[in-house]
């Protein structure tokens, strides 16, 4: 047999490290971030000091840019690995900034390590990873045309001798203000041999006359930090290209699975939070006779979110690992036995995202007012949580693709089997 | 890094071959014993030869008694190659029974392996993994109290001499009309110190004095078997005791983890025929304007059970994981290493059983009134899946234990980690 | 003010009469019909003659076909009244049929008193309406399409001569076994100015040539009349067309509007008895420490019920009392002034058919095994709701009807409030 | 017959008046309030003298107290017909406060009509029904119990000759920083005859020494009038008691009754602008191959909510009639023919608190990012929708008294009937 769902005793130990340093320095320094019980929220230069100074230790403790080869000064883990790592450090919101794993500088440099030259690798990707910049952003999505379906994307680049002369509009760039760099995708190709083919990647210096930066997109969680920005006759060189032409849906594929599945192991880590305080709230609030936790109806909120806790955890390391699998396949593996993880991510991103939403909402209404009140984090996990039923790939799109893998699973094999995470069961 | 979510070679290819016999020798065994199209099904001695030849083949094939040692003439395999057995066997009806891994006499071997005396072991459970026996059954269910709490039993045995003498009132005893032997559960003590505590079991042989089989109790899938039984001054030697006294409730619970598990395993096998027919039919069937498949609603049914499915098949092996390494714990193991795989059967139990129902049910949709004909097996599928949410455990047991766990989780540890699925991540 | 949610005193007097019927000769007749307690059921002659001679009762008690108009011998019910009649009639399996009242033949009255002509009423509607026939059936879905759009239908009449000669299959024709004459619907027209206007209605003598029926089809809950018809070459009269050619679908149409609220009037009752049901078993049943009724979970099954059960009741009577508004005017009412209940029905139909299995399931999930067992009333109208879903417009066609309606009262008046009922709110 | 779900032509006349003013009037003023689209918002001056503006022209155009008495200067309309009004008034967010109708101020009129002796009338309820004052407030949550369980209020006053001094400690006081007066709800009686008999209530004058505003709570949508109140030695003359002692807890429910359902009347007004939004979108939304409006998945999504608002306006209509029916009767009417209109009350507030979150939801689902962010009205929508399941009774309160309503429905008249609306079917 080789089924196994635990660590090797070296993983389990940096685990227990990782904890140790969120707890002990990364929380620490959440509260004086935001000014602890009383005082005021560190602003401007004392904030900046703060908020590299956690970096810092981080890259000294080792735990610095899990997701990235050695060779980039990273730890070379694998997805599950990452798993692991990333649930640890969105125990407190600043986590994956401080170990260098965030969205989107995260994807943007998995991104630019294959698609890059060495050039570009060398401009962009070391410094990021580096940490000391002030990051990076990824512009794809347009207001006017539905994210969910590339084919529709309006912003166009043509061709002006050595140079590339684009124009469009793209909105929720998150990072964009702060960002040195964007992967912007938009359209180049007239008539592409599939639909899917007819968009590039350009990576634009920021800031960069013709970005013009019209607003931070005001959403339900505040204005920080997804902007909209109107392109106007912005021109970079042919070099600027990332990955080759009519390459841009193919990158944008490549760059979604992996960022889509880290997404899922830092909601993993919100929603155990919101389900410890459901938990403790059950157990201090009386009611009616008895307390909360005692209370069948309130036990069924606390199981369901256990169960559906438990079942995103399971879904999130089986995807990561045929992530895993998948890099570890060679280019010349026949197209029928290359392993596809496309349906599992697809599976994890759509429920993770709504199990998150429900664990957060169980665990304010066992609050009440409370939880209603900005007194806990829970209001503020809420108004980011329905993010995620759009972020990467609404609902319905990975519902559509979950359909069409099930069914073409059963088209080839005449069994549905294989959409089903192919296990042996 | 030791997460894997593979079979060894030698597993995978053990599938293979049990795959090959269901759908060589099993299924079209089963049409033959049902008619096939037009003829009759068959009956008597006819029937039984059908039967008892295809176990006399799964014997020689080495497919036998999946779950017991190899010196009970078993395949000594553990919980997680089980599930896999379990999941090819069930995709025909009489799969488990042939390779005699049904309940209730898979969960009776269990029982009677790890409870019974030398002498129980050589009088009840050689015949019962030889497979050449009517059967056994399991009593334990009352109609007037709720089985979902055994310390309510009211049947009851006092102590003769020797003997004991046993009265009370069972009911839905699967197979017992069949079986030549019960395993009765019954109270035997006054004032326990714990609730729990007041049970004991003992081996019936059957037909006995006492033991009065008032009906098949009629159920939405028919007469099939689960009797009703009056039990009036029925008498047993002291040898028949199976365990201590007052062990009954352990007994039970020893007994109910891995038959639990074993249930979900071949209801994962009926879901996963049911999503075959429903995008079978989808791709089929043609209404207002397109066929089903190409309908988002449709694609939605699909994806949802696509996942669910997923879903259940990795809490089975995950759980299934679990027995197999508390099993393999020493007794010494101190109380807080000791693995507890109960979180998880209860997760996987309320989760499967639903999760079957919905399949089913939305197969069933998809088909529409032939759905709801018995043209197709959905229909018998749908009222024998009713019972899932009912079998070793209401879904509200379940759900109760769940919470429980997980408050207990928090009470011990501030983390609800422990309950859900204490994973690494 | 005028709106009023009660009846007047005569009417709220007629109820309780039809209810005292129910409870002193219908539920008695059922009793005996059915073997009580331990006799046997009764059949043949025995069972005719119970039958209808709680039809002579009924009639002779004034309690007679309430939706017909006088002069047929009717008691001139508009359909908010026939709510009431049928919610208590439904209370017995065979209220509605002792009332003459059932589904299929109500809708064929209906049919017939609006399309026939006078020498069709004088022939088929009379002895309909006097009761002493076997009854009537209407033929119209088919097992090779979507009985959800009928511009599918594939049986096919062509004319030949004064006769129109038809072949086809038709399946789920309920009471055709016993019925003395069929409503047919089959393709007419080869080319027609709208695809709706394809199908033309027949009224076919049974038996008769050409008319073969191939098997009563087992469902889920048994094999109870609804028959698989093959129609070979069967010849009828151009007499015999009922309506206009190419009027089948309207016909159609016009008949399943109060057909379907019809039913949800029966479903109601139904829904009613299983809350009492539940209710009764949770007031009785002890288990870990409470009464089920005092346990929070089983009180919000019973809330959600109770809910469901009264958003039901006012959605029938508000569709039905749309229904009567509509009959109420002329036919020279301006399009845009008429009233239409088809969205109220589609509503209604949907949410009573979804509303009655779940309550049905959750009784059944109250009562534990004995709910699996049809010691209780319970499988059996679990079985039979399941078609619920199914009947007169599957889930899926209404849910796009009332989206369709929504979207059309969008379009038209730049709000939806017409399609939310049309309500002074 | 006398069911009618229709309005007099004079109501029907008022209700168009109200609308037409809202679109005129009121809209065109709440775009002027909050800059519309490129303009600051009003304050200060500017801003009240607008507000007041609009109120002057609702009294001018007799508009005015829809729901208080005409010798008090209202309009003397029922609840039925204050239905209409709010469901119109609710249209934009200042429509009613703009007539004078909005809560908490509704509330504490109709409770110092019914509880307040004429020197309380005079001094307290006439200002505000002038509708130049700040308002009132009423205080009566706690942060440290339950809200849903008035027993267990702390807030403890003990009399000192004329007077009483209270020390306790509020939260959720909405409207408490403007109001000119607070109905406070504390403990007065050590050993009541019943544990509901322990709390009176106060008129407060605000400000007033021991009356310490700590601070406005900031919660999911901002930090707007929900305040925290700790009351230290705050000294009441006797005459400010409203109603008598042991009181507060029956001039709490009889305060709540009319305000669950006038919220529920504002709730279908923003419902219904929802889905208004949802339609539009998706008759202008495109994606992979379609229009949204023409996938079946999200027709499903537009049929829900179209149901369900359906079902909330009956089911509010109905509710608001028993209250009518309720207020006619006369103080002698024996118990068992009392109308009581709490069950429905119950579920009303319920259901439409739960389907304004689906729908608000579905819509913002439906605008994908641009419904997440705040360029429309819906995401701020979303956050306030959520307090909906908390105000005036958490969702599981009004679960448990809907059970407890259906079981002693069952017990009294061993049918559920009178708990489902009490209707004629």
């Amino acid at each position: 047999m080789a089924i196994d769902f635990t660590l090797s005793p070296e993983l389990e130990a940096l685990r227990m490290r990782i904890r140790a340093f969120v707890d002990d320095v990364i929380k620490p320094g959440e509260r004086e971030l935001e000014g602890g019980g009383d005082g005021e929220p560190l602003a401007g230069r004392d904030r900046l000091r703060a908020l590299f100074g956690m970096r810092k230790q981080a890259k000294e403790a080792g735990i610095w840019l899990p997701h990235m080869p050695e060779e980039w000064g990273g730890m070379g883990l694998g997805h599950v690995e990452l798993a692991m790592v990333q649930a640890e450090a969105a125990k407190s919101y600043y986590g994956p900034w401080v170990f260098n794993c965030q969205a989107p500088d995260e994807g943007n440099m998995h991104t630019l390590l294959h698609w890059g030259t060495d050039a570009q690798k060398e401009k962009y990707l070391k410094p990021l990873c580096e940490g000391n910049t002030r990051g990076s952003c990824f512009a794809m999505t347009e207001p006017e045309v539905a994210g969910s379906d590339p084919t529709l994307i309006q912003t166009r680049a043509y061709q002006d001798g050595d140079e590339w002369v684009i124009n469009g509009h793209k909105w929720f760039i998150s990072g964009a203000r702060r960002a040195e760099f964007a992967i912007l995708v938009c359209r180049t190709e007239d008539n592409p041999d599939i639909p899917q083919a007819a968009n590039s990647a350009f990576i634009i210096d920021l800031p960069s006359e013709g970005w013009n930066d019209v607003r931070e997109v005001e959403t339900m969680h505040g204005g920080t930090g997804h902007s909209e920005i109107l392109i106007e006759d912005l021109r970079v060189h042919n070099d600027q290209m990332l990955g080759g032409r009519g390459q841009g849906h193919l990158l944008g594929q490549y760059r979604l699975g992996p960022a889509r599945l880290a997404h899922c192991m830092r909601w993993i880590a919100q929603a155990e939070t919101a389900l410890d305080m459901m938990v403790d709230r059950s157990l201090n609030r009386f009611s009616h006779g008895s307390l909360l936790a005692e209370k069948q109806g309130i036990q069924w909120m606390i199981a369901d979110s256990s169960m559906e806790l438990y079942q995103a955890k399971l879904m999130v390391l089986h995807a990561a690992s045929k992530i895993d699998a998948a890099h570890k396949q060679g280019d010349d593996t026949p197209a029928d036995e290359r392993v596809d993880f496309k349906g599992e991510v697809s599976m994890a991103k759509h429920f993770v995202a709504n199990m998150l939403g429900r664990v957060i909402d169980r665990a304010i209404q066992v609050h009440g007012a409370l939880g209603y009140s900005t007194d806990t984090p829970l209001a503020h996990m809420y108004q980011h949580a329905r993010w995620a039923r759009f972020a990467d790939g609404a609902d319905e799109v990975h519902q559509m693709r979950i359909a069409q893998r099930t069914i073409a699973a059963y088209t080839d094999h005449k069994s549905t089997r294989r959409a089903t995470g192919d296990l042996p069961i």
